[in-house]
């Protein structure tokens, strides 16, 4: 593929292609185009083969993700493997579950292949708050019940990284734990802990949006039973706040 | 249509379609099916041809947006009409920009079909803090700079609507004002006054994802400045924090 008499060939731009929650008809026309044209789809998890079927049968496939003999490959490794295929000229689209630039470490893949300039295109896609929210009928922003949504992972060990939780149990506003589900303890004992009353609803939207869809309605005060009751895996989203009072539990 | 002898048609479920940030192909599949199909199509400002091109010709489209002569239709007015055409059996697409649930009274709509004995579809739509962010080249989150994204409007009067400012000005967050062109003063007085740094650099993103977006960097002390040489018109999202640093001007 390299031309040896010329040098190595100009390097091909990057796309971070947002392919939301994982439903195929949630892509976007423009992620859809994106990932027919690619030449290389770099991919992890949360992209199930309902998506990959769109590419080029002869596109190459990379996947980064966790696997059974070990972990995830590290984030550096993937950056580096990014920049790799763009000087070897290859069109590549690394695909995120949901939206690139949300808690999806986009904002790191982007960075180091503009420090080894490349140019990168990021396509945005629909995030797992949205696309649960719309599963659940939960309105995410309500006139009377929620002026603000915060989106929010509940990680973070004391210290400098440790979540605000302060700013967590403000009144008024919807808040969204992404990657919630391994540290529910932690974070419904926190959200008590600064004030947020225990009768406060807590929706569970287990794979939202796939028809592995599991929607579990709770409170703060029942999350952990609930959860682990209803044997709640990842990928799993919890929107605490009055909005989530819509959700009846069982669908 | 009505079948006189059998009364009253039975009733469509109409589905409030998230239509993203106004470029088309920023659409869904699931949205561009759901517009295709409609009998009727409701929509507001933030719809342009582009997306309502894709409907059948035949179908009815009724505007229910700002006009020169008077305001928009009130909110309980838009309710009454979906109710209405739910009510004689037409497949009514309600289309949103950006995603449905987040400040775009959404949640209001759906309170009021349930309420009325209409069933309600969801689809999320791509809302203009992902759609503007990945046109700006801003990770919204990001490991050593933001763990947590507030989407929110920074309206209100003092009093029980007031913006939680104390709220807004945390550390490791990144802030997006929907809304907030007219109300910038404001914002920026509250946000200094409540100890952020005039130095906090701020996006401000002009009709993202369209053809006629402008995208501007500001810091909070030169906000105001920045948005009145430049004439900056809504819509237009603010993306306040660190993260916004990455944006160089005049883009
Ligand atoms: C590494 S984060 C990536 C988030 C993604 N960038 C986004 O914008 O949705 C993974 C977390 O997103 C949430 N998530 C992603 N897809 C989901 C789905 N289909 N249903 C529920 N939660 C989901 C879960 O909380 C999961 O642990
Ligand atoms: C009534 S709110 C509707 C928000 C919509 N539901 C969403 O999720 O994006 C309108 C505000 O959204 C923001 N907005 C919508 N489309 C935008 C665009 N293309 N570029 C920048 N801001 C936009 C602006 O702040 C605008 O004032």
């Amino acid at each position: 593929m390299n031309a040896p008499t010329t040098g190595s060939p100009s390097p091909a731009p990057v796309t971070l292609v947002g392919c939301g929650p994982g439903a195929a008809d949630l892509l976007t026309l423009r992620a859809l185009r994106a990932i027919e044209q690619a030449d290389v789809l770099v991919y992890d998890n949360l992209i199930g083969e309902d998506i990959l079927h769109f590419a080029r049968p002869d596109a190459e496939r990379i996947y980064v993700g966790k696997q059974a003999s070990r972990h995830t490959l590290p984030q550096e490794e993937i950056n580096a493997l990014l920049v790799r295929l763009a000087q070897a000229g290859r069109r590549t689209a690394r695909l995120k579950g949901g939206d690139p630039f949300i808690f999806g470490r986009g904002g790191e893949e982007m960075d180091a292949l503009r420090a080894a300039g490349i140019a990168v295109e990021i396509i945005p896609g629909i995030t797992a708050a949205a696309a649960c929210a719309a599963a659940a009928g939960i309105p995410l922003t309500h006139r009377e019940e929620a002026r603000s949504l915060v989106l929010t992972t509940g990680h973070g060990k004391p210290g400098a990284d440790e979540p605000d939780w302060a700013a967590l149990v403000r009144p008024g506003q919807t808040v969204a734990f992404y990657m919630g589900v391994s540290n529910a303890g932690e974070i419904a004992a926190q959200l008590l802990r600064h004030g947020m009353a225990g009768t406060m609803p807590v929706a569970i939207i287990e794979r939202g949006a796939t028809p592995r869809q599991r929607i579990h309605a709770a409170t703060l005060a029942t999350l952990v039973a609930r959860l682990s009751e209803a044997g709640v895996k990842a990928p799993a989203l919890l929107i605490v706040g009055n909005v989530a009072a819509r959700v009846a539990d069982g669908r």
